[in-house]
């Protein structure tokens, strides 16, 4: 076998055997198939596609490629969830607990935040004395015993996704269908997930800009999981705007814990209950979603997910009074009010250059060795469909550092769209796939 | 300017700037844009095509990339000549003689051969005192005084062009019409050429596998002269056979002679002809290709080219004993025949195949530092269309080190084909595209 003849296959629209996939991704890994072997492989995949066998195919090959956790050892379905690139993103500081408090068992594995997305193992750390290195044991037992766990990435985990996520990177290759489903699939599979619920995001700020192209990325992901005896829910979602309203670490902790109380962001709300009634039927602990976004309604009411995340964090080492009283979190020395420079209904928030003028306030990492302030962040006072006078706050900004603020405050700015007419209402949630078909809400 | 960018907008299917091709090109050169984007790029282009435009900038920005040899010290239009791998093409041999007895300057730059296809500078090697190394200033004086010269590569020449080649050739991305196009073309230009007479091979041994394909390079190479102000001709021509009789050094030489005293194999001769008749058309020294190829066919007949061929040798320091008598040239210390082994037609004679067997004997390079049997090589004595009996020769093995003999032996017999219905008589020449259009002659 010679990658020559399989990159020329590809080239060719052919469809690709197993055995060729793997000796291109295994060849990868040794440094015996080249990185500009590999590019162009990457380019014909662009340009070609994949079926739904050859992605799968793709998918196991990057999954072998390093070690898969066995998370045999914990009783239950394991159910994993993933968000395709969120700002604001606090979803699973909130379902964690909230599932995990319904029966389902969740063992997390988590990763540090790089530019403007935010990690949740950073936020969680807001909580002081949070460990978030755990042998596998101690996590396993940690579910077993109360039924979540949230953990960093240990061992060498999808190294054949590092090497061409990298590649892809500089050789404009990055959104292929096929190459972003194979790289979210592989991570997850690794992680030894049973079944996967997902959260496609489409709109300007996502990789997929086009609803229909956001349904395909779902549908091929679903389809991954078909082929791999995993079963997958992929929720296709919007990102025109960041969820809630806090972006930045500590300001995500307090926003999380306001949920769990009940009276979170109706946005955050709402995607969570679709994600977390999705996990709960995969998990098996709820026979239909209608059944499971009841379960999640009660135990947010009744304070249980709020009493599984308290439990999370004692287990982990960190000091249950921040959540209990969460004014107890880092809190930035200086708010300062954004006002609007034009009066009329906010129609659009760039959620990226939220993320980006977050990063630059501190709360994100621009290299990997940047030190982040768990304290700083972008809270939104208004988002699409408020109406705003000229002069009145858009956000307040948590400042530590403010030697960037006038840059912050510029590229916020233009983040906001404000115009006369009133936006018509978007749906939250555009709709979902699993095995069963495409169910579209809109 | 970014690589990533402009990777992404070819990947597109947008059409580049020149100054997108340029900036690429030139970063390849320095090392600025690393072979791994350059893959990615050409697998786009294969992908997605370029336009004419495009396809001649990125010739010029290749050209550009080394030395551009100046010949305008030389009076009248140079015209140059090239074909996309023959083998047993002696061409060159007979035409660059033949077309500067009839007044068109020729100035010659060629290589060497390596593995299958045999390069000119060889096969005059098997003239006693050839030297194919000579000064720019007694290159161009060579030229002026006798009419033509043919020597080796100097200077820096394209070494985009050989960089990327070596890349392409690693990544399934060689046989693309805009990257064929432009890198011959490129070395035509760097070369000096005022106007370029193209062969463009078809067939089951070219890069070109259809009719159609080979008309849409010969197409882009005319496209590509006339945005940079170079005229084209493109002859589309078979390869289904080797041309001519002979492949080896010296025995080409031999077949060149003898088809410059006008007793030729007929294939050749009228390769010769149609070629040489868009020379003289484009160095200006006939009106039309029909008085071309009158004034070319009497060169032929009354010794002209012949002599014309011996001045070179003189002036290049060979022997021309060896040419009056060509009996003097290497002559291999074994002939051995090759048996048919069925009887029937000659269908098909895989010229590629051929062209390695008498690689093995000898007569070619498989690294480049093997050592060249001048004298070794086969001599066809059935073509395609003739018929054969089995236990008669089909061709004669002109052996030295007969190591390999067997083997050679079964390469060959494979590479005929004999069946039992006449086949049909193919053109030789399918057609001719020029700045005035497309002419078809089948």
């Amino acid at each position: 076998m010679r990658a020559y003849d399989i990159i020329y296959k590809k080239r060719m629209g052919e469809e690709l055997t197993p055995a060729e996939i793997a000796f291109l991704i295994d060849g990868f890994v040794t440094g015996a198939v080249p990185d500009y072997q590999m590019s162009a492989f990457a380019m014909a995949i662009c340009l070609q596609g994949m079926t739904a066998r050859e992605t799968a195919d793709l998918t196991m090959a990057m999954a072998r490629s390093g070690d898969i956790i066995d998370l045999s050892a914990i009783r239950g379905r394991k159910v994993d969830k993933h968000s395709t690139g969120g700002v604001g993103d606090k979803v699973s500081l909130v379902l964690v607990p909230l599932v995990a408090a319904c029966g389902a068992p969740v063992a997390k594995m988590s990763g540090r935040g790089l530019g403007h997305t935010g990690g949740t193992l950073d936020k969680l750390e807001s909580v002081p004395g949070m460990r978030i290195e755990r042998t596998s044991d101690e996590f396993i037992e940690q579910v077993n015993r109360i039924g979540c766990a949230v953990v960093g990435q240990s061992g060498n985990l999808v190294p054949a996704d590092k090497r061409l996520y990298a590649l892809r990177d500089v050789t404009a290759t990055v959104d292929s269908i096929p190459l972003i489903a194979s790289s979210i699939m592989s991570k997850k599979i690794a992680g030894g997930a049973d079944a996967i619920v997902l959260d496609v995001k489409t709109g300007s700020g996502a990789f997929m800009k086009t609803l229909d192209d956001a349904f395909r990325l779902a549908q091929a992901m679903v389809d991954i999981g078909r082929e791999t005896g995993r079963e997958v829910a992929a929720f296709v979602s919007e990102m025109d705007q960041p969820l809630g309203f806090a972006v930045g670490n500590a300001l995500e902790v307090a926003e999380a814990i306001e949920t769990l109380r009940g009276f979170g962001p109706k946005d955050l709300e709402d995607v969570c209950l679709a994600l977390g009634s999705q996990m709960l039927r995969l998990a098996g602990v709820a026979p239909d979603a209608e059944t499971a976004r009841k379960m999640l309604t009660r135990a947010l009411r009744n304070g249980a997910g709020l009493n599984k995340l308290i439990e999370l964090v004692e287990a982990q080492g960190g000091d249950p009074s921040y959540i209990r009283q969460p004014v107890k979190l880092p809190r930035a020395p200086k708010v300062v009010p954004l006002l609007a420079a034009a009066s009329g209904y906010v129609q659009s928030i760039e959620a990226l250059e939220i993320g980006v003028a977050a990063m630059m306030l501190g709360a994100g990492r621009e290299t990997k060795e940047s030190v982040l302030d768990l304290s700083v962040g972008v809270v939104l006072r208004k988002k699409v469909g408020d109406q705003v006078e000229e002069g009145e706050a858009l956000a307040d900004l948590h400042v530590g550092d403010d030697s960037r603020l006038a840059e912050v405050k510029q590229r916020l700015l233009a983040a906001y769209t404000i115009g006369a007419p009133e936006p018509p209402a978007h749906p939250l949630i555009y709709g979902l796939v699993t095995e069963a078909g495409i169910e579209r809400y809109a």
